[in-house]
């Protein structure tokens, strides 16, 4: 991974933005810019000097894993508290910028008593948020890995789903693949939603059995040295009726004319209205609740957001998901979601897995 | 759940802080107050009236679990967006209260925008989490099922834990046992730590087997109807030589000391003087690298801290951990974690399993 160069690029933001030193504090952008992947570190990005801040537990993993920054552990010591004990010797910072979408305010409120008299701090622009929002052909081969390992295991999944079946079992066997796999840990709470418990668009795999008839969204992801996958398939137990089999067409075709639609250039916020209006000709845009995607990379959220009328146009190198679905409260609901990266003329689908109507 | 008891407690508390509304941000806490447990809400606590924000993917959720509010969705809104719509015409509040510790800097900016003139933001007291510190009787039996399958799943992962092996095999037989059983999710990425990794006090569990001889740190939590549980046990592969030998028996002792310090009415620094004072006697103190333990309960890190100089004293109803450990770098390491609850008397560990060194 270039994390000089990350770091050169946030130094040149910085600069810009008239600020002396930069503090990160929100855990996946420590680790883009330094690579350290454990839950607790702080890194102040100087102008001159990049110095890396977290607690007794991490001393080895800091070793092994920092690049581009000095390591400091001050022992019984929080890395906040370290980073205040250094930040009140510091009489060269006047501007420090913080990252005020993640930090919070009894944190902030702490950071600026232990500032010397001249310092201030400042909100600092989105900057490594905007900088990730463009992935590295590093990201995108561990993005496509991790991508690829997901294909692989919802083919596991099929191979146990079935009526009669836990939802919470259908899971379980695919998280236990994807830990013989080697992932990090899975990139959030899988959903195996049957039959009537497919119309909760977050619905968590619960101790439910799978129907014996009705759809069944199986919606997950991993991490995978740091990256995450996300993909969606709603399968059919027993064949579907007529309007079951009508809303899957239509979340299809919508999933289908917002892929289409990814190029450089274009709108986000076109991707969005070309599915929801798709639905919309078919009656039935009230049900898709949510909007049409995310970024997604160290984080399974990221920038940028994939929904109504975002103007942010799309860039090669960016990743992000295609998932419009519908939900029938009490009834049944479908969603199709794929990982798509942007390329030069269109985009490449990470998540190559057939989306015809399966019927289990 | 007692959610009309805690919101009553949480009111007197706002009117002894003068408080006129209090935005419920952090969601562990608007779980505790209303019994939602989707991962978008927001929870306003006002003097007449209780209100939930969510947005349209949790619709039906919303409807099956919140008690004590009234529910708000606005289609295509985030709960935050929601509110300030919302806040922007409650005249009537002139004093709302945040929770600075879990409220970021950005969010704050943009929800002082939205309130009337008269209004301001003040800082709350931590008034929800020291609620939670001391937990209710419903509360007590969710932490001790969850923490009784987690000395079930010990069990099977000594099944699976021989040379060899690789630890994410180990974890993922653990955590699949753990689905079947019904978790809603593990509660923190499940440590297997083999050999020299055992030195690492957060050595999630990797690619590596299991080495023909050495420690193996298993550290691993449950959440189960939303509590957690936590539990740390030490194995060692072949028959442990003297060194190694020596480091378990002084983390033993230290862990039964502290244990037995554990009653009513003791300052909780005190727990890890006599944990920490145990290990100084044999001269592995410089090893014990992390504090003696913490809260547990919706969260798996909560109120209390059960580290160095707290002066916060032990009450009934208190739930904490005990686990003091010793990391050799390079070399070994070894820790033994229980979970306990606090009684008239001492403590009753909920999580009843040997810990008398174990070779496999």
């Amino acid at each position: 991974m270039d994390y000089k160069g990350r770091l050169q690029r946030v130094r040149i933001e910085l600069c810009k933005n008239r600020v002396d030193a930069f503090l990160v504090t929100h855990l996946p952008n420590v680790r883009y810019l330094c690579g350290f992947s454990g839950s607790s570190g702080l890194l102040v990005v100087g102008e001159r000097q990049n110095i890396f801040f977290t607690d007794g537990r991490y001393t080895e993993e800091a070793r092994e894993e920092v690049q581009g920054a000095r390591i400091k552990i001050k022992s019984g010591k929080s890395a906040l508290a370290a980073t205040m004990e250094w930040l009140s010797r510091q009489a060269g910072i006047r501007r420090l910028g913080i990252e005020a979408s993640h930090l919070t305010v009894a944190d902030r409120n702490l950071l600026s008593k232990s500032l010397p008299r001249s310092a201030k701090l400042v909100k600092a622009p989105p900057i490594i948020e905007r900088l990730r929002m463009i992935k590295d052909s590093d990201e995108i081969a561990k993005i496509r890995a991790a991508c690829l390992l997901g294909v692989d295991l919802f083919a596991k999944l099929l191979q146990v789903l079935q009526a009669g079946v836990r939802e919470c079992e259908v899971a379980g066997k695919l998280e236990f693949a994807a830990r013989k796999a080697g992932v990090d840990q899975m990139a959030f709470s899988t959903i195996v939603a049957g039959g009537p418990r497919s119309s909760l668009p977050h619905g968590r795999a619960s101790s439910a059995p799978i129907p014996a008839r009705g759809f069944v969204v199986c919606d997950f992801g991993v991490i995978l040295a740091g990256y995450c996958s996300d993909m969606t398939r709603t399968v059919h137990i027993g064949s579907a009726p007529g309007d079951e089999r009508l809303a899957y067409e239509a979340v299809y075709e919508a999933q289908q004319a917002a892929l289409s639609a990814v190029k450089p250039g274009t709108a986000i916020g076109e991707l969005d209205r070309v599915a929801r209006k798709l639905l919309h000709n078919k009656n039935l845009s009230r049900f898709f609740t949510h909007s049409t995607g995310h970024g997604l990379g160290l984080e399974v959220h990221e920038a940028p957001r994939v929904a109504a009328g975002q103007a942010e146009r799309l860039q090669p190198g960016m990743v992000i998901t295609i998932e419009p679905g519908v939900y029938l409260p009490g009834k049944f609901g479908v969603r199709i979601e794929d990982t798509v990266v942007v390329t030069e003329r269109g985009c490449e689908i990470l998540t190559p897995c057939s989306k015809e109507l399966l019927t289990v």
